[in-house]
Protein backbone atom coordinates (compact mmCIF):
# COMPACT_ATOMS: atom_id res chain seq x y z
CA UNK A 1 0.00 0.00 0.00
CA UNK A 2 1.56 3.38 -1.21
CA UNK A 3 0.01 5.80 1.15
CA UNK A 4 1.75 8.56 0.02
CA UNK A 5 0.73 8.26 -3.37
CA UNK A 6 -2.58 6.70 -2.87
CA UNK A 7 -3.65 7.69 0.13
CA UNK A 8 -5.81 6.20 3.00
CA UNK A 9 -9.54 5.72 3.35
CA UNK A 10 -10.66 6.87 6.96
CA UNK A 11 -14.22 5.15 7.89
CA UNK A 12 -15.97 6.74 10.62
CA UNK A 13 -16.19 4.75 14.09
CA UNK A 14 -19.65 6.75 14.97
CA UNK A 15 -21.60 9.99 14.68
CA UNK A 16 -22.33 13.13 16.68
CA UNK A 17 -25.90 14.09 17.59
CA UNK A 18 -25.69 17.83 18.92
CA UNK A 19 -27.36 20.76 19.25
CA UNK A 20 -26.10 22.13 16.56
CA UNK A 21 -27.87 21.44 13.21
CA UNK A 22 -26.95 23.72 11.02
CA UNK A 23 -23.47 25.67 10.77
CA UNK A 24 -24.42 29.18 11.49
CA UNK A 25 -24.22 28.96 14.82
CA UNK A 26 -22.01 26.09 15.73
CA UNK A 27 -19.29 27.82 18.45
CA UNK A 28 -15.66 28.65 16.96
CA UNK A 29 -13.71 26.98 19.00
CA UNK A 30 -14.43 23.81 21.61
CA UNK A 31 -14.90 24.56 24.90
CA UNK A 32 -16.40 28.04 24.56
CA UNK A 33 -20.11 27.43 25.19
CA UNK A 34 -20.68 24.90 28.07
CA UNK A 35 -23.69 24.42 27.42
CA UNK A 36 -23.23 23.26 23.72
CA UNK A 37 -24.22 19.43 24.23
CA UNK A 38 -23.66 16.38 21.90
CA UNK A 39 -24.03 12.30 22.36
CA UNK A 40 -21.14 10.48 20.25
CA UNK A 41 -22.98 7.35 19.42
CA UNK A 42 -20.48 4.16 17.90
CA UNK A 43 -21.41 2.29 15.00
CA UNK A 44 -20.51 -1.44 15.52
CA UNK A 45 -17.95 -3.19 15.79
CA UNK A 46 -16.37 0.14 17.59
CA UNK A 47 -18.71 0.24 20.66
CA UNK A 48 -17.40 -2.27 22.38
CA UNK A 49 -17.95 -1.21 26.27
CA UNK A 50 -14.30 -2.69 26.99
CA UNK A 51 -12.97 -0.09 24.63
CA UNK A 52 -13.57 2.73 26.84
CA UNK A 53 -12.76 1.17 29.92
CA UNK A 54 -10.31 3.47 31.90
CA UNK A 55 -12.26 6.42 30.31
CA UNK A 56 -14.11 7.65 32.72
CA UNK A 57 -11.46 9.03 34.81
CA UNK A 58 -10.49 11.49 32.22
CA UNK A 59 -12.44 14.78 32.17
CA UNK A 60 -11.61 15.70 28.45
CA UNK A 61 -11.00 13.79 25.24
CA UNK A 62 -10.20 14.47 21.70
CA UNK A 63 -12.77 14.52 19.07
CA UNK A 64 -11.20 13.72 15.81
CA UNK A 65 -13.67 14.05 13.00
CA UNK A 66 -14.23 15.49 9.73
CA UNK A 67 -15.85 18.72 8.42
CA UNK A 68 -18.21 16.75 6.47
CA UNK A 69 -20.13 19.72 5.55
CA UNK A 70 -17.14 21.95 4.51
CA UNK A 71 -15.53 19.16 2.13
CA UNK A 72 -17.09 20.25 -1.08
CA UNK A 73 -16.82 23.92 -0.78
CA UNK A 74 -13.00 22.83 -0.85
CA UNK A 75 -9.49 25.02 0.32
CA UNK A 76 -8.03 28.22 -0.34
CA UNK A 77 -4.01 28.87 0.07
CA UNK A 78 -5.14 31.80 2.69
CA UNK A 79 -8.38 32.31 5.26
CA UNK A 80 -9.92 35.42 6.49
CA UNK A 81 -9.99 34.45 10.83
CA UNK A 82 -13.08 35.95 12.33
CA UNK A 83 -10.58 36.57 15.32
CA UNK A 84 -8.87 39.48 13.01
CA UNK A 85 -12.18 40.67 12.01
CA UNK A 86 -12.25 39.23 8.89
CA UNK A 87 -9.81 41.80 7.57
CA UNK A 88 -6.85 40.21 7.56
CA UNK A 89 -5.33 37.24 5.59
CA UNK A 90 -3.83 34.31 7.04
CA UNK A 91 -2.49 31.13 5.72
CA UNK A 92 -4.34 28.00 5.50
CA UNK A 93 -1.93 26.11 8.17
CA UNK A 94 -1.78 28.89 10.87
CA UNK A 95 -5.79 28.82 11.16
CA UNK A 96 -8.34 25.82 12.71
CA UNK A 97 -10.49 26.58 9.35
CA UNK A 98 -12.88 23.98 8.00
CA UNK A 99 -11.46 24.38 4.72
CA UNK A 100 -8.66 21.96 4.38
CA UNK A 101 -6.49 19.64 2.10
CA UNK A 102 -7.66 17.08 4.43
CA UNK A 103 -10.79 18.19 6.12
CA UNK A 104 -10.18 17.04 9.76
CA UNK A 105 -11.15 18.18 12.64
CA UNK A 106 -10.03 18.15 16.27
CA UNK A 107 -12.12 19.01 19.63
CA UNK A 108 -11.42 19.19 23.10
CA UNK A 109 -14.22 18.50 24.26
CA UNK A 110 -16.09 17.74 28.10
CA UNK A 111 -16.55 14.04 28.75
CA UNK A 112 -19.88 13.96 31.10
CA UNK A 113 -20.97 10.91 30.75
CA UNK A 114 -20.46 6.85 29.08
CA UNK A 115 -23.81 5.70 28.74
CA UNK A 116 -24.24 1.87 27.49
CA UNK A 117 -26.81 -0.04 25.90
CA UNK A 118 -26.46 -3.87 25.69
CA UNK A 119 -22.90 -3.69 25.16
CA UNK A 120 -22.88 -0.52 22.44
CA UNK A 121 -21.72 2.45 24.63
CA UNK A 122 -22.38 6.27 23.33
CA UNK A 123 -20.61 9.33 25.22
CA UNK A 124 -22.76 12.49 26.48
CA UNK A 125 -19.73 15.50 25.54
CA UNK A 126 -20.38 19.23 26.24
CA UNK A 127 -18.49 22.37 25.36
CA UNK A 128 -18.61 21.08 21.63
CA UNK A 129 -18.49 22.38 18.36
CA UNK A 130 -19.83 19.90 16.40
CA UNK A 131 -22.14 20.12 13.72
CA UNK A 132 -24.74 17.35 14.23
CA UNK A 133 -24.19 14.63 11.74
CA UNK A 134 -20.54 14.76 12.10
CA UNK A 135 -18.89 11.43 11.08
CA UNK A 136 -16.30 11.07 14.37
CA UNK A 137 -13.01 8.77 13.47
CA UNK A 138 -10.90 8.84 16.54
CA UNK A 139 -11.00 9.55 20.27
CA UNK A 140 -8.35 9.62 22.63
CA UNK A 141 -7.80 11.07 25.78
CA UNK A 142 -6.79 14.90 26.71
CA UNK A 143 -3.44 14.06 28.45
CA UNK A 144 -2.43 16.87 30.45
CA UNK A 145 1.07 16.49 30.87
CA UNK A 146 1.71 16.00 27.16
CA UNK A 147 -1.52 18.28 25.81
CA UNK A 148 -0.98 21.53 28.10
CA UNK A 149 1.88 23.48 26.63
CA UNK A 150 2.49 25.76 29.20
CA UNK A 151 4.99 27.96 26.83
CA UNK A 152 3.36 28.27 23.93
CA UNK A 153 2.52 31.28 22.26
CA UNK A 154 -0.62 32.51 20.75
CA UNK A 155 -0.33 34.15 17.46
CA UNK A 156 -3.06 36.12 16.42
CA UNK A 157 -5.68 34.35 18.40
CA UNK A 158 -4.17 36.41 21.40
CA UNK A 159 -6.59 39.27 20.16
CA UNK A 160 -9.59 38.74 21.92
CA UNK A 161 -12.50 40.88 21.20
CA UNK A 162 -15.22 41.74 23.41
CA UNK A 163 -18.31 39.46 24.30
CA UNK A 164 -21.84 40.64 22.91
CA UNK A 165 -24.56 41.99 25.28
CA UNK A 166 -27.74 39.97 24.80
CA UNK A 167 -31.15 40.62 25.98
CA UNK A 168 -33.83 38.53 26.33
CA UNK A 169 -37.35 39.05 26.50
CA UNK A 170 -40.01 37.24 29.11
CA UNK A 171 -41.67 35.51 26.78
CA UNK A 172 -38.84 34.01 25.22
CA UNK A 173 -37.59 32.69 28.53
CA UNK A 174 -41.11 31.14 29.07
CA UNK A 175 -40.51 29.16 25.76
CA UNK A 176 -37.21 28.18 27.29
CA UNK A 177 -38.71 27.45 30.56
CA UNK A 178 -41.53 25.45 29.06
CA UNK A 179 -38.66 23.63 26.54
CA UNK A 180 -36.45 22.58 29.56
CA UNK A 181 -39.20 21.03 31.49
CA UNK A 182 -40.46 19.06 28.18
CA UNK A 183 -36.83 17.84 27.40
CA UNK A 184 -34.62 18.56 29.61
CA UNK A 185 -32.28 20.47 27.34
CA UNK A 186 -31.02 24.41 29.06
CA UNK A 187 -32.07 26.03 25.72
CA UNK A 188 -32.08 29.69 27.31
CA UNK A 189 -28.30 28.67 28.62
CA UNK A 190 -27.24 27.50 25.27
CA UNK A 191 -28.48 30.54 23.07
CA UNK A 192 -27.46 33.39 25.24
CA UNK A 193 -23.53 32.07 25.24
CA UNK A 194 -23.85 31.29 21.54
CA UNK A 195 -24.83 34.61 21.22
CA UNK A 196 -22.43 35.87 23.35
CA UNK A 197 -19.28 35.18 20.96
CA UNK A 198 -21.04 36.81 18.04
CA UNK A 199 -21.73 33.90 15.57
CA UNK A 200 -22.22 36.26 12.36
CA UNK A 201 -19.73 36.27 9.87
CA UNK A 202 -16.85 38.66 9.99
CA UNK A 203 -18.27 40.16 6.82
CA UNK A 204 -21.66 41.13 8.08
CA UNK A 205 -22.50 43.41 10.89
CA UNK A 206 -25.58 45.91 9.74
CA UNK A 207 -27.41 47.34 12.47
CA UNK A 208 -31.09 45.70 12.08
CA UNK A 209 -30.67 42.97 10.32
CA UNK A 210 -32.43 40.01 11.69
CA UNK A 211 -31.00 36.62 12.01
CA UNK A 212 -32.18 32.47 12.24
CA UNK A 213 -30.26 29.94 13.94
CA UNK A 214 -31.66 26.83 15.19
CA UNK A 215 -30.54 24.94 18.48
CA UNK A 216 -32.21 21.32 18.47
CA UNK A 217 -35.42 21.57 16.84
CA UNK A 218 -36.12 25.54 17.82
CA UNK A 219 -35.20 28.21 15.36
CA UNK A 220 -34.40 31.29 17.13
CA UNK A 221 -34.70 35.06 15.63
CA UNK A 222 -32.86 37.63 17.02
CA UNK A 223 -31.54 41.29 15.64
CA UNK A 224 -28.38 43.28 15.83
CA UNK A 225 -29.27 46.53 17.64
CA UNK A 226 -26.73 49.45 18.41
CA UNK A 227 -25.22 48.14 21.82
CA UNK A 228 -26.01 44.53 21.21
CA UNK A 229 -28.02 41.54 20.18
CA UNK A 230 -32.28 41.40 20.80
CA UNK A 231 -33.96 38.02 20.69
CA UNK A 232 -36.91 38.36 19.13
CA UNK A 233 -38.56 34.56 19.22
CA UNK A 234 -38.66 31.04 19.39
CA UNK A 235 -40.48 28.69 17.14
CA UNK A 236 -40.44 24.88 17.61
CA UNK A 237 -40.21 23.39 14.12
CA UNK A 238 -42.47 21.38 13.78
CA UNK A 239 -41.67 18.41 11.47
CA UNK A 240 -38.41 17.59 13.35
CA UNK A 241 -38.81 14.78 15.39
CA UNK A 242 -36.93 14.67 18.80
CA UNK A 243 -33.92 12.91 19.08
CA UNK B 1 -20.87 11.10 -1.21
CA UNK B 2 -21.89 8.77 1.87
CA UNK B 3 -18.84 9.55 4.48
CA UNK B 4 -20.62 6.94 6.98
CA UNK B 5 -20.84 4.06 4.91
CA UNK B 6 -18.02 4.52 2.37
CA UNK B 7 -15.68 6.89 4.30
CA UNK B 8 -13.01 9.51 3.17
CA UNK B 9 -9.98 9.03 1.09
CA UNK B 10 -7.42 11.43 3.19
CA UNK B 11 -4.36 12.65 0.98
CA UNK B 12 -0.24 13.31 2.77
CA UNK B 13 0.32 16.94 2.09
CA UNK B 14 3.75 15.85 3.13
CA UNK B 15 6.42 13.68 5.28
CA UNK B 16 8.03 13.50 8.12
CA UNK B 17 11.96 13.51 7.99
CA UNK B 18 12.96 12.45 11.43
CA UNK B 19 16.22 11.05 13.74
CA UNK B 20 13.76 7.76 14.30
CA UNK B 21 14.59 5.35 11.22
CA UNK B 22 13.04 3.02 13.49
CA UNK B 23 10.10 2.24 15.94
CA UNK B 24 12.51 0.99 18.74
CA UNK B 25 13.61 4.50 20.65
CA UNK B 26 10.71 7.03 19.44
CA UNK B 27 9.24 8.84 22.36
CA UNK B 28 5.75 7.71 23.66
CA UNK B 29 4.65 11.38 23.65
CA UNK B 30 5.95 14.51 21.47
CA UNK B 31 7.42 16.63 24.10
CA UNK B 32 9.48 14.83 26.04
CA UNK B 33 12.69 14.71 24.03
CA UNK B 34 13.41 17.79 23.18
CA UNK B 35 16.85 16.73 21.23
CA UNK B 36 14.22 15.01 18.98
CA UNK B 37 13.86 16.72 15.96
CA UNK B 38 12.36 16.38 12.53
CA UNK B 39 11.90 18.19 8.84
CA UNK B 40 8.07 18.29 7.67
CA UNK B 41 8.47 18.41 3.93
CA UNK B 42 5.16 19.43 1.90
CA UNK B 43 4.50 18.12 -1.45
CA UNK B 44 2.56 20.64 -4.25
CA UNK B 45 0.94 21.93 -3.89
CA UNK B 46 0.10 22.39 -0.15
CA UNK B 47 3.82 23.84 0.25
CA UNK B 48 3.11 27.27 -0.60
CA UNK B 49 4.58 29.52 1.02
CA UNK B 50 1.30 31.92 1.37
CA UNK B 51 -0.28 28.86 3.24
CA UNK B 52 2.20 29.32 6.62
CA UNK B 53 1.82 32.82 6.68
CA UNK B 54 1.25 33.99 10.26
CA UNK B 55 2.31 30.77 11.22
CA UNK B 56 5.70 31.81 12.79
CA UNK B 57 3.80 33.50 15.63
CA UNK B 58 2.75 30.42 16.75
CA UNK B 59 5.82 28.26 19.12
CA UNK B 60 3.91 25.03 18.91
CA UNK B 61 1.99 23.20 16.05
CA UNK B 62 -0.23 19.88 15.73
CA UNK B 63 1.04 17.51 13.23
CA UNK B 64 -1.86 15.29 12.58
CA UNK B 65 -0.65 12.16 10.81
CA UNK B 66 -1.03 8.69 9.82
CA UNK B 67 0.76 5.74 12.12
CA UNK B 68 1.96 3.83 9.00
CA UNK B 69 3.65 1.30 10.31
CA UNK B 70 1.04 0.06 12.46
CA UNK B 71 -1.73 -0.11 9.83
CA UNK B 72 -0.58 -3.62 8.97
CA UNK B 73 -0.76 -4.96 12.88
CA UNK B 74 -4.29 -3.74 13.41
CA UNK B 75 -6.18 -2.90 16.47
CA UNK B 76 -7.62 -4.80 19.26
CA UNK B 77 -10.65 -2.95 22.24
CA UNK B 78 -7.47 -2.90 24.71
CA UNK B 79 -4.26 -2.19 25.50
CA UNK B 80 -1.35 -2.22 27.84
CA UNK B 81 -0.29 1.27 28.41
CA UNK B 82 3.90 1.15 29.11
CA UNK B 83 2.95 4.16 31.85
CA UNK B 84 0.89 0.95 33.59
CA UNK B 85 3.91 -0.87 33.63
CA UNK B 86 2.58 -2.96 30.98
CA UNK B 87 0.09 -4.78 33.27
CA UNK B 88 -2.67 -3.59 33.23
CA UNK B 89 -5.74 -3.19 30.23
CA UNK B 90 -7.37 -0.46 29.54
CA UNK B 91 -9.86 0.42 26.86
CA UNK B 92 -8.12 1.65 23.54
CA UNK B 93 -10.05 5.17 23.14
CA UNK B 94 -8.43 5.31 26.78
CA UNK B 95 -4.96 5.28 25.22
CA UNK B 96 -2.72 6.96 22.60
CA UNK B 97 -1.71 4.01 21.57
CA UNK B 98 -0.94 3.95 17.33
CA UNK B 99 -3.39 0.58 16.77
CA UNK B 100 -6.31 2.62 16.19
CA UNK B 101 -9.52 1.59 13.61
CA UNK B 102 -8.19 4.98 11.75
CA UNK B 103 -4.44 5.16 12.59
CA UNK B 104 -4.54 8.53 13.09
CA UNK B 105 -1.89 10.37 15.23
CA UNK B 106 -1.78 13.78 16.74
CA UNK B 107 1.39 15.78 18.52
CA UNK B 108 2.41 18.97 20.05
CA UNK B 109 5.42 20.05 18.48
CA UNK B 110 7.82 22.81 18.72
CA UNK B 111 7.89 24.92 15.54
CA UNK B 112 11.66 26.11 15.39
CA UNK B 113 11.75 27.28 11.67
CA UNK B 114 10.12 27.71 8.32
CA UNK B 115 12.53 27.35 5.98
CA UNK B 116 11.61 27.85 2.15
CA UNK B 117 13.17 26.91 -1.26
CA UNK B 118 11.94 28.42 -4.38
CA UNK B 119 8.36 28.61 -3.14
CA UNK B 120 8.57 25.63 -1.35
CA UNK B 121 7.87 25.34 2.37
CA UNK B 122 9.66 22.78 4.78
CA UNK B 123 8.86 23.49 8.74
CA UNK B 124 11.99 22.42 10.95
CA UNK B 125 10.18 20.86 14.43
CA UNK B 126 11.68 19.39 17.59
CA UNK B 127 10.15 17.53 20.23
CA UNK B 128 8.59 15.23 18.17
CA UNK B 129 8.09 11.72 19.15
CA UNK B 130 7.24 11.30 14.97
CA UNK B 131 9.16 7.96 12.40
CA UNK B 132 11.25 9.08 10.09
CA UNK B 133 8.52 8.81 7.07
CA UNK B 134 5.47 9.79 8.16
CA UNK B 135 2.86 10.26 6.22
CA UNK B 136 0.96 14.05 7.39
CA UNK B 137 -2.32 14.73 6.50
CA UNK B 138 -2.71 18.29 8.54
CA UNK B 139 -0.81 21.07 10.54
CA UNK B 140 -2.74 23.38 12.65
CA UNK B 141 -1.28 25.90 14.77
CA UNK B 142 -1.89 25.13 19.00
CA UNK B 143 -3.64 27.28 20.32
CA UNK B 144 -3.79 27.96 24.01
CA UNK B 145 -6.89 29.77 24.67
CA UNK B 146 -8.69 26.36 23.07
CA UNK B 147 -5.84 23.67 23.65
CA UNK B 148 -5.07 24.21 26.99
CA UNK B 149 -7.47 22.85 29.43
CA UNK B 150 -6.77 23.81 33.12
CA UNK B 151 -9.07 21.48 34.56
CA UNK B 152 -8.45 18.28 32.57
CA UNK B 153 -7.84 15.59 34.92
CA UNK B 154 -5.14 13.14 33.94
CA UNK B 155 -6.73 9.85 34.16
CA UNK B 156 -4.30 6.98 34.62
CA UNK B 157 -1.67 9.20 33.37
CA UNK B 158 -1.09 10.51 36.36
CA UNK B 159 1.12 7.78 37.37
CA UNK B 160 4.55 8.70 36.98
CA UNK B 161 7.76 6.74 36.73
CA UNK B 162 11.66 7.25 37.61
CA UNK B 163 13.82 8.56 34.80
CA UNK B 164 16.60 5.82 33.60
CA UNK B 165 20.07 6.85 34.93
CA UNK B 166 22.12 6.68 31.40
CA UNK B 167 26.22 6.59 31.80
CA UNK B 168 28.12 7.09 28.36
CA UNK B 169 31.71 6.15 28.49
CA UNK B 170 34.04 8.83 26.74
CA UNK B 171 34.90 7.35 23.55
CA UNK B 172 31.01 7.20 22.92
CA UNK B 173 30.93 11.34 24.28
CA UNK B 174 34.09 11.46 21.37
CA UNK B 175 32.05 9.99 18.48
CA UNK B 176 29.33 12.34 19.10
CA UNK B 177 31.33 15.20 19.78
CA UNK B 178 32.73 14.33 15.85
CA UNK B 179 29.53 12.93 14.62
CA UNK B 180 27.92 16.93 15.67
CA UNK B 181 31.15 18.66 13.96
CA UNK B 182 30.29 16.65 10.94
CA UNK B 183 26.36 16.91 10.64
CA UNK B 184 25.62 19.61 13.38
CA UNK B 185 23.25 17.13 15.04
CA UNK B 186 23.37 16.90 18.94
CA UNK B 187 23.52 12.96 19.17
CA UNK B 188 24.42 12.98 22.48
CA UNK B 189 21.35 15.32 23.49
CA UNK B 190 19.50 12.69 21.77
CA UNK B 191 20.22 9.22 22.92
CA UNK B 192 20.81 10.55 26.66
CA UNK B 193 17.00 11.70 26.77
CA UNK B 194 15.77 9.14 24.65
CA UNK B 195 17.37 6.15 27.18
CA UNK B 196 16.54 8.20 30.21
CA UNK B 197 12.46 7.64 28.91
CA UNK B 198 13.09 4.26 28.82
CA UNK B 199 11.99 2.60 25.27
CA UNK B 200 12.04 -0.64 26.13
CA UNK B 201 8.61 -2.57 25.67
CA UNK B 202 6.95 -3.28 29.34
CA UNK B 203 7.69 -6.81 29.35
CA UNK B 204 11.27 -6.99 28.60
CA UNK B 205 13.04 -5.58 31.48
CA UNK B 206 15.92 -8.49 32.01
CA UNK B 207 19.42 -7.10 33.76
CA UNK B 208 22.05 -7.90 31.44
CA UNK B 209 19.97 -7.47 27.89
CA UNK B 210 21.46 -5.77 25.22
CA UNK B 211 19.87 -3.09 22.35
CA UNK B 212 20.34 -1.77 19.62
CA UNK B 213 18.71 1.59 18.40
CA UNK B 214 19.27 3.71 15.29
CA UNK B 215 19.16 7.95 15.69
CA UNK B 216 19.28 8.96 11.87
CA UNK B 217 22.53 6.91 10.43
CA UNK B 218 24.16 5.88 13.87
CA UNK B 219 23.43 2.75 15.56
CA UNK B 220 23.64 3.01 19.71
CA UNK B 221 24.53 -0.24 21.28
CA UNK B 222 23.65 -0.43 25.18
CA UNK B 223 23.29 -2.66 27.91
CA UNK B 224 20.85 -2.95 31.11
CA UNK B 225 22.50 -3.25 34.31
CA UNK B 226 20.99 -3.20 37.78
CA UNK B 227 21.19 0.93 38.68
CA UNK B 228 20.69 1.82 34.94
CA UNK B 229 21.39 2.08 31.15
CA UNK B 230 25.11 1.84 29.89
CA UNK B 231 26.16 3.34 26.09
CA UNK B 232 28.29 0.40 24.70
CA UNK B 233 29.22 2.00 21.80
CA UNK B 234 28.39 4.08 18.53
CA UNK B 235 28.87 3.00 14.92
CA UNK B 236 27.67 5.09 11.48
CA UNK B 237 25.90 3.06 9.40
CA UNK B 238 27.95 3.09 5.84
CA UNK B 239 25.30 2.45 3.66
CA UNK B 240 23.07 5.30 4.80
CA UNK B 241 23.35 8.07 2.86
CA UNK B 242 23.16 12.10 4.85
CA UNK B 243 19.96 13.37 4.63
Amino acid sequence: MNIIKEGYTVTPIGQIRSCYPEKFGVPRQAGLVAAATARLEFFAPYGREEMVRGLEKFSHIWVIFLFHESIEEGWRPTVRPPRLGGQQRVGLYASRSPHRPNPLGMSVVRLEKILENHGTIALQLSGVDLLDGTPVLDIKPYVPYVDKREDATEGFTAQTFAEIAVTIPDTVLVFCRQYQVETGRDLLALLSETLKFDPRPASQRTVGRIYGMRFWDVNVRWVVEDDGFRVLGCDRVGDTPLQ
